[in-house]
């Protein structure tokens, strides 16, 4: 553990209860920062702000990027409430966050209701065996308009 | 295969070739139907929205929820012009859409560069295995206040 982590923490989970109390945010909170300096913070905004995404790490991986104009937040360290879902630590690593200090577990939030640990068994299994439904077609013609793609040197790479 | 499915997973694919085109966006588009009835687009705004979790299909799926007033999706298909990485399909499952029908593969996303196979295998791995670095503390703190959002009768599950 680092300088100011316990602090930083205790800041989403604070958050958390927070926002959480109207029983209209789920109990989720979490904190962006880097080098000691906190660049973002977020809670759960599913139910008022129409966004079945607004989980609490999504909502502040988007403010620290909007805030720092930039997609990649290299260097950075998540301090969340709850250990992440599978979207929300995917998310972590699409935007190159280095380090997650968490506090509850997914065990934690399926005991409140929350359905982590089953996305996470879902994750894992082959197209046929999740539960939702799947079929696939044209996959040809999506990975030729893919390796055209690949193709144009100008392409911002992510 | 359902009547349109085809129609609507081209579509996909043609977002993404369209937007793909200017080098700014990823090469990946999805559209959300119910009842044959479109409602939403997606389409990678990564790099120019500086948003690490801005991927097509999280794109459509928070413009669709917004469209309805709703975080929930219930009946929906969403098409994908590759198959989706696990923070899409996390979303999906967050967002309770019934079905994906998909075009190229995570394979196929590998190919011209993107992480996905990597995220599924960092996934199913425990946290001391994994890239992002990791620690934890304060549960006990954390798991009392989710129980406590827990006891509220007037709280909103999603």
């Amino acid at each position: 553990m680092h300088k100011n982590d316990i602090k930083h923490l205790q800041r989403a989970i604070d958050l958390a209860a927070k926002y959480g109390s109207d029983g209209r945010h789920g109990p989720f909170g979490a904190v962006i920062a880097r080098n000691g300096k906190v660049l973002a913070e977020g809670w759960n905004a599913v139910v008022d702000s129409f966004d079945p995404t607004a989980h609490a790490e999504m909502q502040a991986i988007r403010a620290a990027a909007e805030n720092l104009k930039t997609h990649e937040l290299s260097g950075c360290t998540l301090y969340a409430s709850c250990e992440p879902c599978p979207m929300c630590l995917a998310a972590i690593y699409w935007a190159r966050i280095d380090r997650i200090v968490y506090a509850a577990t997914k065990e934690d939030a399926a005991a409140v209701g929350f359905d982590d640990s089953l996305l996470y068994e879902e994750m894992a299994k082959p197209w046929p065996a999740r539960h939702v439904k799947s079929d696939q077609a044209l996959q040809e013609k999506a990975a030729r308009m893919m390796k055209s793609w690949a193709e144009n040197p100008d392409r911002v790479h992510y």
